[in-house]
């Protein structure tokens, strides 16, 4: 495997997980044996990221089971309590909840009676999850290699790298495949204001793994272009809509618009899950809004402030959406819909 | 005269500098009676801008003359000593050495042959500099008066207001004067990383205004438009080519290409000082490059950074000049040459 950090991984009799509020000042990796552990481990943010939560999440259910009930339901009422413990965490974090129904759907639907025969079960299930996943960062790896290929200097915003996932993460993925095949690829890491995950995450992980990097002011990203040091822009998404439009981190439409105006192609990576047939456009996403104090504290008191989290860029603007079944390419409406 | 924070002004008998290195935390003045505590201003940058800065020298010279040498060559000679000690403090500020020679240069020439005659002549020259800036700062918000109130809801980027020159500024001086017409303007500032000119310096003087404003990461420019909440673009200069090309605070670039995209005008505002019609296009301005630590104070030990200070916008993408002269239109390789 490609040496990247990994936000979350099972290790035979506990769960690591590398925790991200201590990053990048030190690399410090929580091993979690009870369900409590894991649960302050999401609620903190240690672990984040949609997919590292849900795997994270799925073996945190079958923590601590010493005393295991001894027939099967028994065990899927304690599971389904966890469940529900789990998932009120990050309440609104989709995959947590996601990767929970998964493990109690399985249990409940079960016709093995012993809880030892259950458990066995469900722990190929979590094994399955994060396999999926890992197996997911390792095609969208493949799938975009020939555009990173012909593109190694990229430009990428906020963090879609191994943080965020069990292993290569979404974005970063071709990147860390092209590098370890010897492609001489070059990033720069928008610092990604205000909360700098491109500063302390993205920077963390493409040092750790060798890749040549360079950090910039979000700001400085047409300057860049101008000088003809970025042959593309790479970034993850938070959703995309049936017609391809791209929810991702705020500062995401603004490159896309750079790139129009210099003739460089704009990728958006995610795991085909990303992609929400139900919401017809961008327009339909409804953006977080969080608090002004992220922005205002060099300001004067009392400075008001707008801080949207995410934005959308239209699907006009993207030249290629690439995924764990294929690049998809431009027009999306009718592509994302024969997925 | 408009409210609006005064960063110099001569108070009769010191000179009065608001001490920008205490903003937006407190708003302290400096009283100046000696060139030490002039120098001092200028060197900790408790005074910046460089028509301020100009301003500052001008009666940095003339403090603290009781014992006033009794005729004009003793003067003259004790000026130069002040003055080139005054030059010292920052000696790339091109309006610091510019202001120190004219008054030296009147100095030199004057047929004044007492020391109190000449101080006279020198007391209304340097009241002339003041006052040249701020009849520039009033002349640019009358000429960028229709612009603005045609496009009330304006997004501007670092500082260009009243803190770096005598009175209004310069992109913010039509602000200020259509905001004082009763025109409802709103400013969304870019907090302008990496120092943060915009959160700190532009936040602090529009509210003591009582401009309406919204404080914004830079990366939000694109989405905010997107939305339609933004009519204009108005920014400063540091340097206009010959040909239009506008080198200013990293960040212009981007936001100049935003403008094109969304069918935005872009306005430059700036006195005729800063057009050099010597440089002949943008790719001729050197863009500074400073320290990466300004940077990567977020990101792990030994992230390489790159951090320049501006960046050109091709005259292309320039709507239109604001200055005392008046509004400049393209094509401005032929304006220009005849201002």
């Amino acid at each position: 495997m490609i040496a990247v950090p990994r936000a979350v991984s099972w290790s035979g009799d506990h769960l690591r997980l590398l925790d991200q509020t201590r990053l990048p000042g030190a690399e410090v990796y929580i091993e979690c044996r009870d369900v409590d552990a894991v649960f302050e481990a999401i609620r903190c943010l240690a672990v984040r990221g949609a997919p590292a939560i849900g795997v994270a999440a799925a073996w945190g259910l079958l923590l601590d089971l010493e005393a295991l009930p001894e027939n099967a339901s028994q065990l899927t009422g304690l599971l389904e309590r966890r469940g529900e413990y789990l998932v009120s965490a990050r309440p609104t974090a989709v995959n947590l909840a996601w990767s929970v129904e998964r493990m109690l759907n399985l249990a409940r639907g079960s016709d093995v009676s012993s809880g030892a025969g259950l458990l066995e079960i469900l722990r190929e299930e979590a094994q399955a999850i994060e396999s999926e996943d890992i197996a997911a960062c390792e095609a969208i790896a493949d799938a975009g290699l020939p555009l990173v290929t012909q593109h190694p200097n990229l430009l990428t915003h906020c963090n879609a790298g191994s943080l965020a996932v069990s292993y290569l993460g979404t974005a970063l993925a071709p990147i860390y495949l092209a590098h370890s095949k010897g492609v001489p690829v070059h990033v720069f890491v928008d610092e990604t204001r205000p909360l700098l995950q491109g500063a302390r995450l993205t920077a963390f992980e493409l040092q750790k793994a060798g890749v040549p990097m360079t950090l910039i002011a979000d700001s400085m990203a047409a300057h860049v272009m101008s000088q003809g040091k970025v042959d593309a822009v790479i970034v993850g998404a938070d959703r995309v809509a049936a017609n391809g439009d791209v929810a991702n981190k705020i500062g995401t439409h603004g490159l896309a618009i750079l790139c129009r105006h210099f003739g460089l192609p704009f990728y958006v990576a995610c795991p085909t899950s990303t992609i929400d047939l139900a919401t017809g456009s961008g327009s339909e996403i409804p953006i977080e809004e969080r608090n002004a104090d992220e922005l205002t504290s060099g300001a004067p008191a009392g400075t008001p402030a707008f801080n949207p989290a995410f934005d959308v860029t239209p699907a006009t603007l993207v030249s290629a959406i690439i995924t764990e079944r294929g690049v998809i390419e431009p027009p999306f409406d009718i592509s994302l819909a024969n997925l």
